[in-house]
């Protein structure tokens, strides 16, 4: 090794030590006839220092070390004059003798600190001196923690963890694929992985009972802050499970995770329905780490001649405490506005004021007398002093606008304290979604998602409208108003599978060709399994109360799919496409 | 859960217990008003057993009972009259006294035992039951532990695990890609990695310290046997460490593995130069399970008018103890053949055999005394009742193929024992190899390897010999004959990375588009680094014994590079093709 010693790792108890370290310059200052350097490692920072009355040769050396400069050092340990408190090494320095540049290095473009001068490009194109930044540096060693406590955790609970392939079948349906071709077979595809879903459920087949992967999937969408087209999953399914192992289970880890690498105690997980979700908080991932849960009024302010509300088909509000008298009317003016921009899209925002005189502020005081909107409020759970939020309209529509209200005020009111975590399972999820748009169901979570036992027989045999009203037996872990995790008890019989495809709208043949080897494994002993998957990123990041995936990737690609540092993608040569048997359609083109 | 115990756990102390088993039946037998019944599952497997006096119904439903349906048995732990000192649960049976049929199964096309009846084809076809099979179910549960116990080694040791991209860049040099076809980005392509060496590069370069990875890889390659389109490599860097500090790290990392896995204790790891391996074994992954070191002649046999000696540029043999008696004269010509055929090339073999009554048979008698043959074979480390095999010609080709006959020769001769493994670092090997055809030099081992520190100023200045003689800071760890990893310091300097890649034939353009931003980072404090990479599959396999790496791999492809269960790759809509601008080659030639 070029060291002895890493720059983290010396204390007072190791004075008098002769070491030797190695690292990058951090900074240095010249002060009289001393030259201070700190040098930096993956484990700390150590301050060097050069004496020149004792070695000039040395400290002239020294004073020539640019910022980035990697060397390495030997000395004695000293106690310092002047302590660092507020670094673990701060209480030694180094007395070097001997110094070796083992690498030179041009001016940073930006600075190596935790806060940083580099825009985002920047820092994406030279992402290794990014990388050396203490901040991102601790995210990819938590995501390497995190990643073996999960490992450690599933083992212990007889899970085997199972590499499926990368190079699969496309399947058109859903999210878009990336494709791969094939030169051994001309004309010919693979696809790179979505998820290892039919893989999953083949090994459960062959009765490996409990299996996992942290693995890489794929995903060619247009890509939206925060999406990445490859991204990381816990990927996992067991045999012979009711929801409840399975809930169980991966509570287990979720805790285990928690504990092991923030210290967190988490408490058992509350679960809350589908339908629940929506009502309380208008969405299927609702932060808990607030109330303001919603109130529905359809019965009390319908029929007062309020014709917005009358032909509402929901009206639902929420109480935000104590800020009547402290929110003016330029408060709500800017709120309204907030929520009637295009991506919220509320019509107005009605608000109920209960001022501290007893008295009532409301946009709607015309149609409702005091005592009636105080008695709304009271109702909701709220008294005097606090505001009443209220948008009506479409159901699914203002529930999402509301949702959206209760977010904002969550953060403007300070709401959510740092290091709490609001984990929830959201169960009892619609099996299908009808789209108006192609006039088909979708799979609300994927086609191979159970309905619920005691709805397989309205399923097999119930009308269109039977058919949305249909129970999966599907489960998301949500923390923080983020989706962790999803998954399913999984159809293993193939009938129940195929009826499945013929309500998605798969004619038999689609069905065949890109399902046909688990439908055919359905008839081979398929035990009952089911599963889920996590998705590793942004569990990273919602533990680290943050919310870009993108900090917690080592190599992360930009909003149009490319790699910045390295360029890609890229052009290839004619040879590689002729191999491939592929031309671009641009040549083509041309000619 | 559909069960209380697994068929693997019950034994002899739990009699009496109530239990409820879940799995696939095995077999049946009916024995007069008994039905016993084997249930299986990853964990065992457990005799059920049903009484025609006490329960007919119940035992009628179980004489029905298909190979391979999934249960469910509740029932009484007995202790079983006649046990089964084999198995695990051999001691004690099911009393059922309910059971649930989970799942039906027709009848599998090969029976799913430890030595099944179906051929390789139909076993990949209906993977999912082969993988039912014992043998191939602890191949894929031993691949878990072996990569979990990776990682907690390596985490001991202060590794990281970091995720590099798989949508990476092209790089036309060295095995082809597979692209990918960036969809928002028309024209331009992702390349799957071949390995992730540029980029655990950078993470050195960005301070990472100690990285590794157990991750995916590609090559599109005409797949030889036993070669796989992705594979699974532990790949690994260090920084600031000269290679014994990479040696000693990785053969702990392999002392481990062993021992927590199999129980074997290795010894240290012998080294030898390239140079030694090669003239000692004719190969750079010697097998050390047995001996037959090679022995060269040329000293001894030049100059006794024998031309085919004369002529020779090598005269090498090894010694093979005890069989001059029991090799006849048709083994010998057998022997002869076998290093004539095509795949070996030999154009003849010479033996010398030194029999029991002290005389000498030879196939070169007419051109040396019965003396000189024994003392070449007393020279050779052989004696009365040994044969000596022969092999002459060009250096290179006699090696190799002395090489193929030594290690046939410790196959006839049973040389190798079961359970033996006989571990060695090759090292010092050339950076470079001069190849003919291209008339170009190619990386010995990639062209991010440094040469030793010695050889830099010769690889700066010298001339065209000079670079052949050039020795890399390189090193295989080899196994039983097998090549398990490899690795080397690599150059972290620009201006030598710059003059390598001008040696292996880059244009200044190339290699600034292919690898620019490692040379790039080179100049902004690259630490000194090195690293390794193991292939994972190729260890499970010698690890167990085996030779097929496709028996530890859960969804090989054949050697089309074609998944037979899923029928990969495969025709992709026309609407896929356009999103990423290309057009199949042979769709323009019909138009």
């Amino acid at each position: 090794m070029y060291r002895t010693k890493n720059c983290g790792e010396l204390r007072i108890s190791d004075v008098g030590q002769q070491v030797t370290l190695s690292g990058w310059i951090q900074k240095s200052r010249d002060l009289g006839g001393l030259t201070f350097t700190d040098v930096r490692d993956r484990y700390g920072i150590t301050q060097l220092v050069f004496n020149m009355d004792e070695n000039q040769v040395l400290c002239e050396k020294a004073r020539k070390l640019g910022r980035e400069f990697v060397i390495q050092a030997s000395g004695i340990v000293r106690e310092r004059s002047s302590k660092n408190a507020s670094r673990p090494t701060g209480d030694i320095e180094i007395e070097v003798t001997e110094l070796n540049i083992l690498n030179e290095s041009k001016v940073p473009p930006f600075t190596i600190e935790d806060e940083t001068d580099g825009g985002d490009d920047i820092r994406m194109n030279y992402r290794y001196l990014d990388l050396r930044r203490n901040p991102v540096q601790q995210n990819i060693i938590f995501r390497s923690k995190l990643a073996l406590e999960t490992r450690k955790y599933l083992d212990s609970q007889g899970f085997i963890e199972v590499e499926t392939p990368f190079l699969i079948k496309s399947t058109p349906e859903g999210a878009r694929d990336f494709v791969v071709p094939s030169r051994l077979n001309p004309g010919q595809f693979y696809a790179l992985p979505q998820s290892p879903q039919t893989f999953k459920q083949i090994l459960m087949v062959a009765g490996l009972d409990k299996y996992f992967q942290i693995v890489k999937c794929f995903r060619d969408e247009d890509l939206r802050a925060d999406r990445q087209p490859e991204f990381t999953q816990i990927d996992c399914e067991m045999s012979f499970v009711h929801i409840e192992d399975i809930l169980n289970t991966f509570e287990g880890l979720t805790k285990h995770l928690f504990k092991n690498t923030l210290g967190t105690d988490l408490p058992d997980f509350p679960r809350m329905s589908y339908d629940e979700a929506l009502q309380k908080y208008g969405s299927d991932k609702p932060d808990l780490r607030f109330g303001m849960p919603f109130y529905e009024l359809n019965d009390k302010a319908k029929g007062k001649d309020f014709s917005i509300f009358d032909q509402a088909e929901l009206i639902v509000g929420f109480v935000a405490e104590g800020i009547a008298e402290s929110y003016s009317n330029s408060n709500m003016k800017e709120l309204t506005e907030w929520v009637q921009r295009p991506q919220i899209g509320a019509k107005g925002l009605v608000y109920v004021k209960w001022m501290e005189d007893d008295t009532i502020k409301s946009t709607i005081g015309k149609f409702y007398d005091d005592d009636t909107l105080k008695s709304w409020i009271s109702a909701m759970g709220g008294k005097k002093g606090d505001v009443v939020f209220i948008l009506s309209g479409e159901t699914d529509r203002t529930r999402k606008q509301l949702s959206e209200l209760r977010l904002e005020m969550g953060r403007r009111l300070n709401l959510i304290q740092p290091g709490d975590f609001k984990p929830l399972w959201v169960i009892d999820f619609p099996l299908l979604e009808w789209d108006e748009d192609s006039q088909r169901f979708h799979a609300m979570h994927h086609p191979f998602t159970s309905p619920k036992k005691e709805d397989i027989p309205r399923m097999l045999n119930g009308d269109h409208e039977t058919m949305k009203s249909l129970r999966a037996d599907a489960y998301d872990l949500v923390i923080n108003g983020a989706e962790i995790g999803g998954g399913s008890i999984r159809i293993h019989d193939r009938a129940l599978q195929s009826k499945n495809f013929d309500l998605l709208g798969f004619s038999k043949e689609e069905a065949e060709y890109q399902f046909g080897f688990l439908m055919g494994a359905f008839e081979y002993g398929a035990p009952p399994h089911g599963g889920i998957a996590f998705g590793f990123d942004r569990l990273c990041a919602v533990m680290n109360g943050q919310s870009s995936i993108r900090d917690f990737i080592a190599f992360p690609k930009n909003n149009q799919g490319r790699d910045m540092m390295i360029d890609a993608p890229s052009l290839i040569h004619e040879h590689q496409l002729a191999e491939c048997r592929i031309a671009l359609v641009k040549d083509l083109d041309k000619k």
